[in-house]
């Protein structure tokens, strides 16, 4: 076997004269009167051999043989080319391999679709057939930066002293969050493991076990509806750190975004990052994940309409609502059909209406101006600050409604009017993130991000007062308007541990009865700590700009949960089922038949 | 919160005079005449601090409710100790820290054992209490190995240009191989997931893929019987190449593994390692994992007893196995107790006995000595190489037997006469394994590594007369006689597959059926490729000395596959399993009752 002495890709004018041996795949071939070229293609680039019976010999003829996607070892010259012959858009496109000896390492069947960047094909041919995907050269940029950027987590955080340390994947059902993934036990009939949604329990065992600054790059599952930004298995970079406040954390995490951009795609990321609450975040933006890299920022316009002729304005002010208005600069173009498709746009996150008003030539027009009073018209001039040219857009509703229906319409003008600089990186830290969350339905509180998340210092005394306006010492970390990160400081103080399981109206004995070995944990010397997770397969997607998450990943799943190479998942043997004392129950059984005890019978 | 400055471990007679802050957990504390001692401990290790009414203030009297395992805040003043005090057991052991201020982060109940290391706790205690049991230094210890090896792994690998690549958790139950952990799908009624065993058909696809070179840190899984050296769920490090040759490969691995040991634990390993054919292995060592740690070879015999008066000798000659001599050093001493220990020992092994001679003053004594004709003797003298004080021991049986039996001794007498340095690293490869075994039962070949291993070229004439002597390009890493490492080069030509699958008894439509996609793969023009995978928790427990995997894992299974701290796996609710459309079958049901298809009814 003839194996590669340099790589296709980097040989360059100073290889000259060298023999080399080549090994790759024939990107492409074309015969010019006898003389064969072939685009060679291995993981670093392509560069061009040539067959020419005056230097190729025997090679000539089984060169002719060779077909798309074969398996070549070339034996020949580094020569430089004719200058006129120089492909500028190959970067080895100054230099041509004469080739003297061949060995066809393996053909191949015609592909499904072409190797190469820029094709429409069918995602599902694509997955099906992944291991010719991932030749195409995006596939194998995008993996290498994948693997690039792990590195780079790993590197800084081993500087920093971080423990890399592996949590089970085969462990215990909880009993909140998302659906479990089970896996029954073959040797406790009966029972099941349930892979991990995340390592947030052992990281904090950790902390308690004293290793103070845990790192792991780590599968997580949930079995949830998919969507394109969501995968039944995903990875985040998972980090826990003891005795660190909330900034030492967060500065530390900036350095080692800065990094990780610096060495993945070189662009220096200005820190400290913003930090924004997320009471203005919502106030502003209309999210809790505002995309930066554009103001347009919402208006509480409540103060100025709460006596307003406008009936809805007023209505909903005085039912506790808000009124918000964004003024989409320079869009009192739009045409009539943009402007009712406002409806249905509102419509779509949870809106009524949006109420519209163009300015033009002086000239406030729309469905509601002659509602308006003429100190109204001037108070909103100043609050919206408007300009001849401005459409301004109003929501009236429940303040989260309002939110979703502004920040929502802020995204699409800001696309639109092509404010957004797509090479931008805007981070920002949202803090201060509600540490609970009332629950209409089950009628108490709920913990907004889990059960032990610290509330800020000041806010403790809330607990017996208003527990809904405690802030959380939690944090998302927010990139071009999408969470790349999120974490918290823990509880580590028994009595406030206390409070917090009161304000979701539990007693502690219901407490150890949900959270048990881990609260007995933290009765033995438990160090303050926190920590964060980074979303690896987003900020890949981000970094590569992608745009979905399959793009970042190897094999993933589709959006159905299946695999369409492997075929997974799949049925399996009888045998394997009767072993891990489980059975399928496909179907409800008729509820009349004796036979039917089965477990069908439940169902429905 | 005080948050520290500097870590206990790291303080020295350099930061004397500075005042600095600490947090750690009380190691334990001492009152001497109204001063207090407290050894305070972090991941780095203990500093003493000193709390007295002189410069302790306030701290004194809150100092005194410290307890063991308590977190402690402190603020203090590095002094150097009187000469006479010094501790030479401690780092730190010249200075104190002479504390100002003290706050109890976090009180402590007393600990089920004691935090330190050496002492006697009952394993299932400990790993209930894991998040204690980690505090252990030792344990502390062996974390950081284990994070640094990984580390060493991976920047040697992406220095080689590896590819971190990240293959599913949830795939498919595998034809072949151990038993599948598998999951149920939710969406997918009656099928399932499995979680791989490895990644072996993931890594080969990324060859078919043009990824050159993978690695991956990787969690496999195997739902077998535990011992104390296998866990449900182990890491390994895979690794898999193109365009690469056997010794192209191994030799990369040589330096990987110097750097791992050089930059874990300071050993200098000689390259190249020795290198020693299956064959070889067996019939020198008695096993594929041979400890070259000492010599003791044992000899093969039957030319020179196949017409022995000893019955049993020409008796096994005569019927095509082996009688192999094993000559224990010095062993002549050996009582006659541990002489008939012998026999017991060699039906451990499967052997039927264990011939012995004891060579004391020139005298030949034994139960077979009678028989030995003078020739036999002096046959044996030479190629025993017999002294005077030695033990000779003799078994006839089938190879296999034979192996195993003095094999073992080998190991026995090499342990009991001290011939091993304890701190040597004796690796060696282990190469030109089988390609085939015959299976008795199933009256077929089967493959003994995997059925994509790649045969020598110089035996694939042997498919046609006779596949069971074919060696395959297949190779394990042995270390100090464990197997740390294994792996392969794959069959990537078409009609050597096929030749493969012929004689593994399964036409190209039966592998299709079993391989499917992998040899849909394989069609569209694979490259040469092979791989490697290294046991990553035996090369920690090796690195660490320990003799239990458990040990290197921080929150490992017990041989019950249970975690006695979160009890997985355990019961989970009716409806989950309901989404997941499987219900539990505790017991086979009485075929005639139609009613009892019930769960609970099954139940003893």
């Amino acid at each position: 076997m003839m194996l590669k002495t340099h790589a296709c890709g980097q040989l360059s004018k100073a290889d000259v004269g060298q023999t080399v041996t080549l090994n790759g795949w024939v990107q492409r071939r074309r015969d010019l009167g006898g003389v064969l070229f072939v685009d060679l293609r291995d993981r670093t680039g392509i560069v061009q051999i040539v067959f020419n019976p005056d230097f190729s010999g025997d090679a000539q003829a089984l060169g002719e043989r060779a077909r798309n996607e074969f398996v070549l070892a070339v034996e020949g010259t580094v020569v430089e080319r004719d200058p006129e012959t120089f492909n500028p858009n190959l970067a080895t496109g100054e230099i041509e391999v004469r080739v003297h000896k061949l060995e066809i390492m393996n053909p191949a069947k015609t592909p499904p679709f072409p190797i190469e960047d820029g094709v429409e094909v069918d995602e599902n041919l694509r997955l099906k057939y992944r291991y010719l995907d991932l030749r195409r050269p995006e596939m194998q940029r995008t993996l290498l930066l994948r693997s690039k950027a792990a590195k780079v987590f790993r590197d800084f955080l081993d500087g920093e002293g971080f423990i890399d340390v592996e949590t089970p994947i085969l462990t215990k059902s909880t009993p909140e969050g998302a659906r479990d993934y089970l896996v029954p036990s073959r040797v406790h009939e009966g029972e099941f493991y349930a892979l991990p949604q995340s390592p947030q329990i052992f990281k904090q065992l950790l902390m308690v076990g004293g290793l103070e600054r845990y790192y792991q790059i780590a599968r997580c599952f949930r079995d949830e509806d998919l969507r394109a930004d969501r995968q039944p298995e995903f990875t985040q970079v998972d980090i826990e750190t003891s005795f660190l406040s909330q900034d030492q954390l967060l500065s530390m995490m900036e350095q080692l975004v800065q990094r990780l951009f610096r060495e993945t795609v070189g662009a220096e990321i200005p820190a400290p990052f913003q930090r924004i609450t997320y009471a203005d975040a919502m106030n502003k933006y209309g999210s809790d994940k505002p995309d930066l890299r554009f103001g347009l920022e919402i208006e509480d316009i409540t103060d100025i309409v709460s006596t307003s002729d406008v009936k809805v304005f007023a209505s909903v002010a005085a039912s506790g609502g808000v009124v918000k208005a964004l003024n989409a600069k320079g869009c009192a173009t739009w045409s009539r059909k943009e402007l009712d498709d406002l409806q249905p746009f509102a419509a779509r996150y949870g809106g009524k209406g949006l109420a519209w008003i163009t300015v033009k030539d002086g000239e406030w027009k729309g469905p509601i101006v002659k509602f308006l009073k003429p100190e109204e018209i001037a108070a909103l001039t100043e609050r919206l600050q408007v300009e001849d040219g401005d459409l301004l857009t109003f929501s009236a509703d429940k303040k989260k409604v309002v939110a979703d229906v502004l920040g929502n319409l802020r995204l699409k003008v800001g696309r639109e009017l092509g404010l957004i600089d797509e090479s931008a990186y805007k981070f920002a830290w949202v803090v201060d993130f509600p540490l609970l969350g009332w629950d209409e339905e089950a009628g108490r509180y709920v913990a907004e991000h889990h059960p032990f998340t610290r509330p800020k210092d000041e806010d403790l005394h809330l607990f017996d007062t208003d527990p809904g306006q405690i802030r959380a010492q939690a944090y998302d970390l927010v990139l071009n308007g999408y969470e790349v990160g999120g974490g918290s400081m823990r509880i580590f103080k028994r009595e406030v541990q206390e409070k917090m399981f009161a304000a979701l109206g539990f007693s502690m004995e219901e407490a150890q009865e949900k959270f048990g070995f881990l609260l007995d944990a933290f009765e033995y010397g438990t160090p303050p700590h926190g920590g964060i997770a980074f979303g690896f397969d987003r900020l890949v997607m981000l970094l590569t700009g992608r745009t979905n998450l399959r793009e970042t990943i190897a094999f993933p799943k589709t959006a159905n949960a299946t695999d369409p190479m492997t075929d997974a998942p799949s049925p399996v043997e009888a045998s394997q089922l009767e072993q891990l004392h489980i059975r399928t129950v496909l179907k409800p059984a008729p509820a009349k038949q004796p036979a039917a005890a089965a477990a069908g019978e439940k169902k429905e």
